[in-house]
């Protein structure tokens, strides 16, 4: 394709997501089409001539659409906010239009230091010290495990460069809370902890992390032998955005010598809003946090941010120098391929910088206060209303909610409750996604994508009080 | 933003990135600019008031251009070729501005159905058989990881249930030649093997790894008690696309139980191309390898593509299944998110969708069959040009190349090397990056740029020969 035809088709291709997002909500929210249903739409095998970019535009609405569940439709209350502000993605269409590297800062100069800058922006934005330094990855689950692998590295006093994890005589050991997401134990897992060496640390009746049951799980198993080595706690846990306690599992994390992240994935871009950072005090405690501005803030899919107060760990642990990469001024600059996993990498800073240019501060933080304001109205309807129960606090944006009839109880409550959910989701109304706290189904309802108003939120309110109490 | 600003603003981007590509020939390649140059044009703290996006378009030709090293230059001879093609680019820019997220097949069917379809198309344009099944990732250092932490696991038995490497009692070794990509390195270190358990196989005369050197290497860690877990084989070595023998390599690995992965992120493209396939000859014999459409087939960055033999395995190994995540079809259907690292997954599909559609098969073939072609002819012309060498076989369309004045050697002679180069990259005509082989300083010319035609290779030689003689 060339640079006209890419001018005429970009053209189409803008106006056509400009539509899409004009009309999000005409869509039903959850896609009703069944498995293998799109896949037996598309061809067994790749065209041997060219088509034409007409045909694929053509395909978009007969096939890609009915697909989709919308993450941007007004109406989206699963999962949690993904939203792509439309200022970061045009960030991104820069990006990759640009189809630069940055494989070492002299392949793309710019694209490392305008991701130095505003990974410092938001540095600033949620309170953080100068102390802190930030990257730019793909997800949260690549940033814990980066984290594990440098707890490891730190506790270990460098066995990559002998012996390993095989060379550990006496076995290290990381906690977490079973509120703490499954990327946590995934990243220990891939990391060779071992399920063995993960410990998961009692919550108390709001699903925090206690601080006191991780001093004592820490204690048992240093005097089984074992090496206490890191300990991940969230701000602002998956299923409830539950808030363990920075400060004081910090305070154990330094007694006994822990490397201490903080999950914030959620969480993080609440701390934009000076009066939610008390909710992660403590943080300047920590050795390393992620927080995905590709969340609840906008940036558009991918851009989780990760920091660190020692980068010269995380560069000895993830540095690679072979000749080909190698440029005269490695010493006076950062290799960003030393902050992660990848080699490669995009200009992802653009969508990040887009984002905060155009919607400034100020509007990213009138937006996320519209959310925990509807947030706090729907949890007063529901606390108001019959044999309605909110089941958590809502510091944030995510409510947990059951509707108990008299009369059901356990299994009939779950099916109760699975059952209206399921109802709305095919309606095409909403989209909730259910999930189970202390061993009983409920509904979360995560508010927050960019075009959620107020009268979105009484919709869904409608729509629960008619699917679950006419079930 | 809202959409009708984003169309105008979205039109803006496509002509701007337009006219970028269409005039990418006249930017000098390598950017000029000196570290922190960019970082002190920008701002310090993030804009609290909202600045419009016309301040960002204003700020592309001002800031961002000049700290940029230009890889769709049709002069770029760095690194490998990293193509943007624009049917891809658009193909990018629906899945932005789409913005849905793939955590499980139900939260967008289509994002998962589209990439098991062109993952298996791309199977069969590379001629592997139907016993590969294919997932994208972001980029071959992840694939590798991943692929190192499946056979840490088979070796193991699953340790990853149990004490994880830390239970292992003898150690797990993995294989690799000296020439295989820096990613093999990290990934065996992330994955905790340690490096006194990576072993550096001997190469031949042409840089490939010896299979007899291996099987040597394997017999004597057996006998000496370490356990052989895996090897990693190269089709298209960085340095010079040397070609490890996978036949003879597969057959030590199934004889000797080891794992199989191969990386074939450049030179995997080529297998379009039916005349390049005896270049893998053996590759059914692998258990998983990575290739790389977003290098020379032209899907944007990042799309890298790694294909197993057994799903199954994979998934047992980076499955997570928690509450927030299930439905009810997950067990007819494939949730990508077991397939690899990251939860969250863009609708990356799309731009290998577009590509492969807009381009058709017959049309990527001889785009790849013109950058044989010229690197052929620069290969003929620098063998036959007095003091020149190529310094290894040329399969595809890298370049290892010296010039050797009389009466330099070592030292000297690297100096010269460096200088040429160097002085090639100032002057902004063309970007080439040196590496080193068997232990000296040659130039690398890889060959592949989309907009890269036999006269841009004609005035990449000349100036080789201007700056080199003269030097």
């Amino acid at each position: 394709m060339n640079p006209e035809e890419f001018r005429r088709f970009g053209h189409e291709v803008v106006d056509w997501i400009a539509d899409y997002r004009a009309r999000a909500a005409q869509h039903p929210v959850m896609s009703r089409v069944g498995p293998g249903q799109i896949r037996a739409e598309l061809p067994a095998s790749p065209p041997q001539a060219p088509e034409g970019f007409e045909a694929i535009l053509d395909d978009l609405d007969r096939v890609v659409v009915p697909g989709l569940s919308h993450w941007q439709h007004p109406r989206f209350f699963g999962y949690f906010p993904s939203n792509g502000e439309l200022s970061s993605v045009l960030g991104d269409y820069l990006s990759t239009g640009l189809g630069v590297l940055g494989l070492s800062w002299q392949s793309s100069p710019a694209l490392t230091e305008i991701e130095e800058t505003t990974t410092d922006w938001v540095r600033q934005m949620v309170g953080l010290s100068e102390a802190w330094s930030g990257v730019i990855q793909d997800t949260a689950s690549s940033c814990t495990l980066v984290a594990l692998v440098c707890a490891r590295e730190k506790a270990s006093g460098y066995s990559l460069a002998g012996a390993g994890l095989q060379g550990e005589e006496k076995p290290l050991v990381v906690y977490a809370s079973a509120h703490s997401h499954s990327s946590v134990d995934k990243a220990a897992l891939l990391a060779g902890f071992g399920r063995a060496n993960v410990r998961v640390v009692a919550t108390d009746a709001v699903h925090a992390m206690r601080a006191d049951a991780l001093d004592e799980a820490v204690r048992a198993d240093r005097a089984a032998g074992r090496r206490p080595c890191a300990v991940v706690a969230t701000t602002g846990t998956t299923t409830t955005t539950a808030l363990d306690p920075l400060r004081a599992i910090a305070e154990v994390a330094h007694g006994q010598g822990l490397w201490l992240h903080v999950d914030a994935a959620l969480a993080g871009s609440a701390m934009i809003l000076p009066e939610c950072r008390p909710l992660w005090d403590g943080i300047e405690g920590a050795d390393s946090l992620v927080l995905n501005p590709h969340k609840w803030l906008g940036a558009a899919f991918d851009c989780s941010l990760y920091y660190v107060r020692d980068p010269q760990h995380l560069v000895r642990v993830m540095s690679t120098n072979p000749s080909y990469l190698r440029s005269a001024v490695d010493e006076k600059v950062r290799n960003l391929r030393d902050w992660g996993i990848p080699l490669g990498r995009r200009f992802r800073a653009l969508k990040l910088w887009c984002l905060i240019r155009e919607q400034g501060v100020s509007g990213l933080q009138a937006r996320l206060r519209r959310d925990i304001g509807n947030a706090r109205w729907l949890a007063a309807e529901v606390r108001t209303a019959p044999r309605w129960r909110v089941l958590a606090p809502v510091p944030l944006q995510t409510l947990c909610v059951r509707h108990e009839p008299p009369g059901l109880e356990s299994e009939s409550l779950d099916r109760h409750t699975l059952a209206w959910a399921d109802r709305i989701n095919r309606s095409g109304a909403a989209y909730l996604t259910p999930a189970t706290l202390d061993g009983r189904w409920m509904v979360r309802v995560s508010i927050g994508a960019l075009p959620t108003e107020r009268r979105d939120v009484e919709e869904l309110w409608a729509a629960m009080r008619r699917e679950a109490e006419s079930g």
